[in-house]
This record gives structure tokens, sequence and C-alpha cells, in this order.
């Protein structure tokens, strides 16, 4: 499985992907499950675009590498040059489809799922960042102020920290720390789930994503996880008994 | 939906379980999924059982009705006689089993899933404290110390906090606050879950469920709810940054 996770802030967009595929129990790899693209401030179309997938790794890739194939060779489909985001997620809900369509009937023929879902963020400068989920049948859905972060995959067990910590005023830093407490309950609760973990965070009106990837031996992140478990542990044991 | 959560400690039982029951988004009804039984100590037979259902309401009220006629009429198959919890379990996976066969067909026939789940707590004087669960077909698995709890239903949102929290060892009072954070995660997570939310304690050795329904309005458990939350935010923000 796979677990992302997007917010859209006021300040801008963070991004997390943990990078564990399975097919079968027994059969494990790491794939990066984050793909970034920039059109620098100052030239034509500048714009900062990252998409994050989940589902059927086959669906995802010919996704990704249609959209590569694009970019460089079909201006006029290229997510380069979409005049908006939405018009980018159009696209990408475009290829969803067509993939489906041609992959599809075989792989359901042979029992395997070929669901997949794919988180599109990013900023087509003119524009506020903007935060969109593709499904399976290629529609969409946008983050809105209300409910400001997306997730794919394995959601569930890391959406109780985000529905408590995230609001669109939550400063980036926090954000990339609501994010990666997500991702550590993912990650201690399902072992599909697992490191390196990528994140990438974009400020709001830039077009370069600061990048960083976490190891299973980062140091930084270890410390969060482990001063996060200490304060639940010491808050758990301070609450007073419950009376019968 | 529905979730059940059930701990089996070294000093006793702890279960809680939700009470929403939906047949579509529009259709919501109260329902209690917890089931409690006690044959006094110093008779025959002398034992504490529960049961937690979840999943389709028309067959856990069926199994839960027939247990009741055993009980009543047919001493050969009655729980309240059984030897042991796993005889116990044992008939409770029969039940579901012919319950399966019998309503399975129809149901698969009109697009209605016949999926359902039973925890199994008690104690049968002679032996310690023990939990199952059953499931729709009728087999079924023992907590063991390595991992003393289970869950039924919607069981994702509430797993991390039980994981970060509960061993054997831990108290049984502190096992009634870990059950109800772990409830309080699913119901801000999910709407589907929902009060009022039943909990019965057994001490081990005892065969006297201890039970408390906790409502909208309960002071008690919103306190529980509020001080938790204060305190993730404040560990949440008394966090370092994380370098990028």
């Amino acid at each position: 499985m796979t677990y992302c996770v997007a917010l859209n802030l006021n300040e801008g967009l963070v991004l997390l992907a943990d990078s564990r595929t399975n097919a079968g129990i027994d059969n494990i790899s790491t794939f990066s499950k984050m793909f970034t693209w920039t059109v620098p401030s100052g030239t034509d179309h500048s714009r900062a675009i990252a998409l994050m997938t989940a589902g059927n790794l086959s669906i995802t890739q010919e996704i990704i590498g249609l959209i590569n194939e694009e970019n460089n060779f079909n201006a006029e489909h290229s997510i380069l040059r979409a005049p908006s985001l939405f018009r980018v997620t159009e696209r990408v809900g475009q290829l969803m489809s067509e993939v489906q369509a041609r992959r599809g009937p075989n792989l359901h023929a042979s029992g395997v799922s070929a669901g997949a879902s794919i988180i599109v963020a990013g900023q087509v400068v003119g524009e506020p960042t903007r935060l969109f989920m593709v499904y399976t049948e290629g529609n969409f859905i946008e983050a809105t102020d209300d409910t400001p972060f997306m997730q794919i995959g394995e959601f569930k067990y890391g959406k109780p920290i985000l529905d408590r910590t995230v609001d669109p005023s939550l400063p980036l830093q926090d954000g990339v720390k609501a994010a990666l407490l997500s991702m550590d309950a993912t990650m201690r609760s399902n072992l599909s789930v697992g490191m390196p973990v990528d994140l990438a965070v974009l400020t709001a009106g830039n077009t370069d994503w600061v990048q960083r990837r976490f190891t299973r031996d980062d140091t930084v992140f270890q410390e969060l996880s482990e001063t996060w478990s200490e304060h639940l542990r010491t808050g758990f044991q301070a609450m007073p008994p419950v009376p019968l």
C-alpha cells in the first residue's frame, strides 16, 4: 500500500509520500510516489507542480510516463503550459481515464485491481496554491479552506492527528510537523507503509520545491517520533482515571 | 458503521462499543452492539461473557437471538454451560456460519453485504480472562500478550493510540482511558461512528460486568476528550520545527 498526504496552507503547500510498494506481502519494493516539475519564475508559464500517486503501480507509472512525453513533445497537452492548475488536473484525469480504459479490462480479467488515485498540487503563477485529488474514474475534487488536506492510500490511521491540528492558518513549518506525525502514526500501525519518506514544500508565490528524503535512520525523524511518543505517554499517564 | 474495541489485560477486560447503525447515509439509528451474560460466582458454570458485534445488523441480531434461545431452551448448546471460552466462541462461530448460509445468498443477490464480525470476551471461572474475534466465515482468532486487543468495524482511526499505549500490564483504569481515547479519535474522524458509547469492564476473577453508558453530553467523556486535545495541541506547538 501507500500513504500520501498534502496540505494546502495559506503559506504554501506541504506534500509527504511514503515509498513502499508491494505486490503481495512477500514482494515489497521501494518506489518514489512523488513527482515534481518546475517552470522557473520570470519565464513564460512559470509554475510548480507536484503529483503523488497511490494504487496500481503500472497504472500510475504509465500516467507519469505519458505526462513526461507530453511535456517534452506535445505542447498542446503539456501540463507545463496549461493555463491553470484546474486544467493541469483535468489533463491528469483524462490520462487516468485513457490508461484505465486501455489496461482495466485485462487487469480485471486477471482479478487484479486497476484502482489508482493521484494528488495534484502546485501553483501556476497568477493563481493561489491549489490542491486536487484525481480518482480511478478520472473525476477529481479540490481541497477547500474547510478541509485543506488530501490523503490517498492508507489514510485512516493518520487522519486523527490532521483533524486535530490542520487548518489553513497553520504555519508551513507546523504543516511539515503535522504531515510527518500523520505518516509516523500510519507507519507504526500498518507495515505496508514504510520508509523512506519523501517531503516536498512549496512556499506560496515561489516555484522552487524544497525537497527532503527521510530514511530509516534519519535522526530528525526519529527524534520527532520519539518526542511525540513520549509526550503522548506522559499525557496519557497524567490524565485522571475515569470513574465507572 | 461501527467501532468496537476490547482489551485483555492482566487485571481484566475492557470493552467499548459505539451504537450508531446506518442503512445508507440518511438512515441512521441507535442500536447497542454490546451484549453481556453472567452466571454468578459460587454457582455451577460460573462465568462472565460479553459479545460485541459489527457488520450487517440483521445477521448479528439473529445470532444474538439464537444465543438467547439456546441459553433458555437448549442446555447442550448454551454458552452459559460451555466448558471454556474457546467452546463459547466455537458455538458463536457455528451460529455465524449457519446464519450466513441461511441469509447470505439472498443478501448477495440483492447486492447487500452479509459481512459481520463478533468480539467474544469473558472469563469462565477456572480459566484466565480471554478474548476472541469471530469472522464472517465463522472462523476465529484469539488475542495474545503480543497483541492484547481486538477491534471490529472502523478500526483504523483508533489503532495508533492503542499501538502506543496498550500492553497486558496496563492497569484496568488506564485501559478504560485508552479505549475511550481510541473511540474519541474514531468519532472525530468518521461520522458513521457515534454516541452513545457502551463500556463494560470485568475485573479478573470476578463475574460481574461493570457497565456504563456515555451519552453525547457526558461531562466525564467531554473532559477526557478536551484534556487530551489540549495536551496534543500544546505538545504539537512545543515540538521544534523540522529543518528542511
